[in-house]
């Protein structure tokens, strides 16, 4: 018994690490996975340390063993590891003050948009993506493009009724804030944000939050220093 | 105080209730998403009580002010109301014994799996959905067909992988091994799972639950009602 707490609670003291792209394609912009836990994890104020892995590393059986997709993020706290952004972020968020009310059915709201961020909001943008970056040698791809951006607006339309004039989805700001903010964050460029005033002063609520802008400085240093490496 | 806490009892006391499609174009096989959350319940034992909403009614003011995004299910429980199936089952899950591990690292795996079923193997099956049904009159739906039909296998092969010659995901059935194999029926009649006997060995050790044959012979009475009142 003596053992097995005193091994637990110097885990505990070992800082939680999280996997990120090496040279990551977006060039330090935070637009991969590892972000919103970044972000996450500079809300509760607590520090990581980043594993790069190079894009070749991310199907092999090595990496496989702890994501089963063979994608970005795994992380690690506490002997844990986990994938999902959705399953770490929710993780850092019970066992850290500063992303869930104390409530607890405020605390479910917040769940409830973690889960409407990843499985109801994201999927149509990542459609979108797939036209952009799978899709874009095929005929099809221009004349389908509108047809999955509408898809998208749909979604837009419906969270700006939500949200309304509020600054945040259900009071105090909160991860389910954040994740939908991180997933919104993939339209940039694409001209569609923009058509949802509420929605855009939102984002950039979201991205003018200290722990946000640490996030993204820690993601451009990484990228920046990898880059002298190479 | 006095109130405060008779109220709370008083309202714990009242079955939660549940919102389905009025004459559900399934015809009562459990396809919809409330299914998962009938499931869910039965496996936990809770009693609850079905709502049936017309199609017509969803993108009307006053269901949208119950879910945002205008879709079935809502869950209300002791006061709370919900929505997003993921949200929904960890809700029950948290409140109610029968669906996670009592050790907080197994938790945390079952919660992983949750996000895994909606986040990262539903996407492609529900892209798969849309040709079936929102793309089926276009020129490009047949030839994209094998293009997204292998976006869905390489999850498929992943999970396969994952999974192994285990009974349930991760030790005994939880919450994650309900969503994931839900999101999988969705699949029945593609020939996909058949291809991953491992998959479909799994759908059908859920699919003998006595808790997932009690939630499907509700469902089917269900329907059969609505159809005798028409």
């Amino acid at each position: 018994m003596r053992i097995a707490v005193a091994v637990r609670d110097f885990k505990s003291h070992m800082p939680p690490t999280l996997t990120g792209f090496c040279n990551s394609p977006d060039e330090g912009k935070g637009m991969a996975r590892d972000f919103r836990v970044r972000w996450a994890l500079q809300e509760v104020g607590l520090p990581y340390v980043m594993d790069f892995v190079p894009m070749a590393e991310l199907k092999k059986p090595a990496y496989l063993a702890r994501h089963p997709f063979g994608k970005i993020p795994v992380y690690e706290e506490d002997g844990m590891v986990l994938f999902e952004t959705g399953a770490i972020v929710l993780c850092i968020a019970a066992r850290h003050a500063g992303l869930l009310p104390a409530d607890e059915k405020r605390r479910m709201q917040a769940i409830v948009w973690m889960f409407a961020a990843l499985s109801t909001v994201e999927p149509p943008i990542l459609e979108r993506e797939a036209i952009l970056y799978l899709e874009q040698d095929k005929p099809w791809s221009e004349q389908r493009m509108p047809l999955v951006e509408d898809r998208v607006r749909d979604r837009l339309r419906q969270l700006a009724a939500r949200l309304g004039a509020a600054d945040w989805l259900d009071g105090d700001f909160t991860c389910g804030d954040l994740m939908t903010i991180d997933v919104l964050r993939r339209l940039e460029g694409s001209g569609v944000i923009e058509e949802f005033p509420n929605l855009a002063a939102w984002i950039a609520r979201g991205e003018t939050r200290p722990a946000f802008q640490r996030a993204l400085e820690a993601q451009r240093a990484d990228w920046a220093r990898q880059q002298g490496e190479r």
